[in-house]
């Protein structure tokens, strides 16, 4: 299976340009494909990244400002177009089913698969979606309005059998391998226990993900994101407009290198910056003198959780 | 003052990619830019082709397909964030409007502009706008939905001053050059009149332009655009694709040959390409056949109503 790994489509705030992309991202997990925000031309950038639409079977909406998801409405109406019988759940604040439901309303568009939507509305941690190898959570941010950002975390999975030296026990059969992976020792005939660890392997290191935009430097999200693989931490501003930071919700590169640090993650990735900084080196640099592993995220490019 | 020109941003059906925009125009004719339609990714478009958002101040939607119009919100939402003050017209049928308020209900967005939504619903030719110096009518068309072409024509224009030959008629003053320019005749002192011809230019000529997009061969449309300067009539398809047009309600290079034949138009623009014809010369191949001053238009590409 793929290396858990994050595509950004677009990392850039409010406007979007010829050179800089609203809010979008995909998170390759267990086999999964998960978009996360969806600002306008998002589907072009699936499109450039090589990204199977009908892959994507879960979307996650931050929060309701356009540049986190004009660009979904094109996409689910190119899901139909396309002729997408694959159900898509869409885990969004309230408001915007309602925004899809008028689209198709006027449009006298019958969509040829299920949208499931799932309304967030809590303002703690919350699990929202599961199955058999990712559990998902909100984390409750901080801006001007109702915003969640996300937590993918990876279940931990069976370990690893050791062929080798299973097969110099002739008691253990194929039936006896489920237990193994689960970490059961083995008995043999003649009642010797042999423990688990001389016939299997650790199973790979469990990884996880943290989105955090748009945000404010916002502490008890520190709890939730200790020490995640990858966060992703929206930087709009440099220190030096931290006012104005402050006055829109959102942080500067040098407080999401705070959080990182106190989180403990592995790494940090910047993003959502503000057009007004043409250099986005800029804000690594700033990160950098509190937060070693610093990147600023860059459209296209795909980042490893387990580097 | 600039010539009258058609400036194509998307000229392609459905779905947008890398290559293909769907359906946008600014007509920038005596002063005004007009925007036609609004596909996604418009706002990146108007950018490239340097086009100043200030000068919208009207926006005609043809109808309520998502490849008409899933860029509008993104634009709407960029003149608020870029401090936008004017205000703007759209033209739309119903249920724009409510799509609209929909999205800035749920974003807590009050805008710094105010928006006149003028609803069309006439199923005739029918006035929508004028200002000194043009008319804009709706061309109503046969697609699946309620569906609106555009016809704008200029105004005449006053006669110009020939100055050479003023001059040499010292009773004509100042104050007697509007008379003029309206194409009334002078009487000297003496009382000989000289005919307005011998004092004045004829004024330019007056020029139109069409819009025309998404419909299928509709003869009725023929009567109201006859003789345009320019005509952008939509070719979604071939004509070995002729059913696929009857039944989604689109037209075939042939038929807006046709149709531009028929209403004797000074020149042809298709556009409104299927994506499954990668090579668009091939509409205009076809349409050459039955109309010889034939293009198949072009991202980015001006075309002058006066050639």
């Amino acid at each position: 299976m793929k290396k858990p790994s994050l595509t950004i489509l677009g990392c850039h705030s409010s406007i979007p340009t010829d050179k800089f992309y609203p809010t979008a991202q995909i998170l390759e997990m267990k086999g999964d494909s998960f978009l996360i925000d969806c600002g306008e031309g998002t589907q072009v950038q699936l499109r450039k990244a090589k990204i199977k639409f009908n892959k994507i079977a879960h979307i996650f909406i931050s929060h309701l400002h356009g540049d986190h998801f004009f660009g979904l409405i094109g996409l689910l109406s190119t899901f139909h177009l396309l002729g997408r019988e694959k159900s898509v759940n869409i885990y969004a604040p309230k408001g915007l089913k309602e925004i899809i439901d008028t689209h198709f309303k006027w449009s006298y568009t019958r969509l040829k698969y299920c949208i499931d939507h799932i309304e967030l509305s809590s303002k703690k941690l919350e699990k929202i979606m599961e199955n058999e190898k990712i559990e998902v959570y909100t984390i409750p941010l901080k801006h001007r309005i109702y915003t969640n950002g996300f937590l993918f975390k990876e279940k931990p999975s069976n370990r690893k059998l050791n062929m080798k030296e299973i097969k110099k026990i002739p008691d253990i059969k194929i039936v006896d391998y489920k237990n193994l992976k689960l970490g059961k020792d083995f008995m043999t005939k003649k009642g010797k226990i042999i423990p688990n660890y001389q016939l299997t392997f650790d199973p790979p290191k469990i990884l996880s993900y943290a989105f955090c935009s748009d945000t404010s430097y916002h502490s008890p999200i520190i709890e939730h994101i200790k020490s995640v693989d990858l966060l992703y931490h929206e930087s709009t501003f440099l220190k030096e407009e931290k006012n104005r930071a402050i006055n829109t919700g959102h942080s500067t590169a040098n407080e999401a290198a705070c959080i990182a640090k106190k989180a403990k993650v592995k790494k940090l990735l910047l993003g959502h910056f503000s057009n007004r900084f043409p250099n986005i080196k800029a804000f690594e640099k700033e990160a950098k003198e509190i937060f070693f592993n610093v990147e600023a995220s860059e459209p296209l490019k795909t980042y490893y959780l387990d580097y």
